[in-house]
């Protein structure tokens, strides 16, 4: 109970307002899914891997430990993933072929099932920021390009120019795709790097949000998974929360978020609802990628089908871990 | 077996392809669920739902009988109705706050779990033609705005100018919807007029399919259920087809489509399913709205908690229903 003498010390006003007994916080990130291995990773990407998902995990888990609710928690692990140029997701984002960067988000609370989307946006530097406004400053749940922008506008959120996105690495990613595809090569995206975040509060109240840049060279205003509430992000008090990253299309059809979180009202555990659908299902279909879930007790599962994902947790008993490798536990 | 003997008289260079046991095959259709009562009705209008309800269930019903796949027979029924200005969805779609017709329809394939769907697009005459495309022509699920526009044009899909889209009747609704805002009245709009089919065809495969224009006076690049699958559309062969009809938000939230399949999955009727979710659920929820729901074995529910819902069926034994009413059954 190292967050509640925390709490006590450094937050006595807020307090007053919390639950006699508060529940144990909880949080879990990815940053991604795919073929991660330590022969294709140098020591200082890693380092800086595990450094910034450290860092994330950390400023979420403190926002839940001081009190913050679990939409709050979410959102700042999020923040710090979005602005690295390490993810693909805000800064950092891959390229579609037209040579932009174009973002989805999404996010739900458990508390209520409200939940805000946002697809195919150009200049919100923080995405997951859009998605918790629409949630919260409309009534609608799911607004696209140039209206959502329209919105933010009215929402006083600052507008950052697309070059803000740009990083040499993802234009060169562009390039490498755009050839394959002229020498007639296509090749599943053998990596996926959105990243998301699911957690629990003080309250006991669940929340999941994912952010997302898409795949890179995505023609035709394509849309993945991450803006798609039941598909890429899913939260219910009385299941689970759940945010994915992979081949969207498969968590499409799959409804892969929602999908678990009904095993789990079933009576599944968060790590069997996990395996069931990411390491049998999804694999039968042939869709790559993976999950973090939080349960309803602040249980963690973060089942993936690749051979790596990065990921991180801290769990009720303050426990931090940070994996990369498939191996990783 | 009339749909056996007219194959056999017909059709036989198709029988040949066709499995020794051709299951029967049924259709069902809704124009959009909400307060529809006799006394807001002119016998004129009535007649006129009826009549085109009639033409778009047979279609789809000729379609399957000379052994259409469902998703011909879905896509037929839709065109009807897509093309009729009676319904929200086509020509006679709602304007958005704009003054524009914006349109989303999406398609799944029961039998692979293939899907396509498209949002946000202009000038595209049948919506669920290119959602059909996207999901049998492309590596994607969904597609929006101009890029799925493009993706149209690559396609040869002929384009209309958004013109045809008006009829006076949904603009005098868009002028009153905007009066009202100006008023500060908001009213949760009381009617919804997407459409929708769901099939089952000689093979037993299910097909589910939606379209719309959405909300009047939309803003803001809203999207609501009908392109989303899970949401608005869903289709397994293992459980079920669904299509759903209402207000949009209620129906992402709790993934009516996708929970009824679920439910129908774990052993329930598709009446029992139905109603649980559209009766029980969106109802404590305050979500107004329906589904048509087409069982593995045929079996057909058509749940609405609204006071009525433009809706029609043929069953497995070629009985043809057609309601408007809540009491019409």
């Amino acid at each position: 109970m190292k967050a509640k003498i925390f709490f006590w010390t450094t937050c006595i006003g807020l307090l007053l307002a919390s639950p006699a007994e508060a529940a144990e916080v909880a949080i879990a990130i990815h940053g991604g899914a795919g073929t991660i291995t330590r022969e294709a990773m140098t020591p200082e990407r890693e380092q800086a891997f595990r450094e910034k998902l450290e860092e994330a995990i950390r400023a979420g888990h403190r926002v839940l430990s001081e009190g913050g609710t679990s939409i709050e928690g979410v959102r700042a692990a999020i923040n710090i993933m979005e602005d690295s140029p390490l993810f693909n997701a805000g800064k950092g984002a891959v390229f579609n072929a037209a040579g932009q960067n174009e973002l989805d988000s999404s996010i739900m609370d458990g508390a209520t099932l409200n939940a805000g989307a946002v697809a195919a946006i150009h200049r919100i530097r923080n995405p997951i920021d859009l998605a918790i406004a629409v949630m919260n400053q409309s009534r609608h749940v799911m607004m696209i390009g140039d209206g959502a922008e329209l919105f933010a506008q009215e929402q006083g959120f600052e507008f950052v120019d697309p070059s803000y996105f740009r990083t040499e690495h993802r234009w060169e990613q562009l390039q490498q795709a755009k050839a394959e595809e002229t020498a007639g090569i296509f090749q599943p995206q053998s990596f996926f790097s959105t990243v998301g975040a699911v957690a629990r509060d003080q309250n006991g109240n669940l929340a999941a949000g994912t952010s997302t840049g898409g795949m890179t060279n995505k023609r035709f205003g394509r849309v993945g998974d991450s803006p798609i509430i039941g598909a890429g992000t899913y939260a219910n008090n009385d299941s689970c929360a759940v945010s994915a990253t992979g081949h969207g299309e498969f968590f499409i059809r799959y409804v892969v978020a929602s999908n678990i979180c009904t095993r789990v009202a079933a009576g599944a555990s968060v790590a069997e609802a996990g395996n069931a659908v990411i390491n049998d299902i999804l694999v039968k279909a042939g869709g790559d990628g993976g999950v973090i879930i939080m349960g309803g007790d602040g249980s963690i599962a973060m089942p993936h089908n690749t051979a790596g994902m990065y990921r991180a947790s801290i769990n009720t008993q303050g426990e931090l871990f940070i994996g990369i490798y498939g191996e990783d536990s």
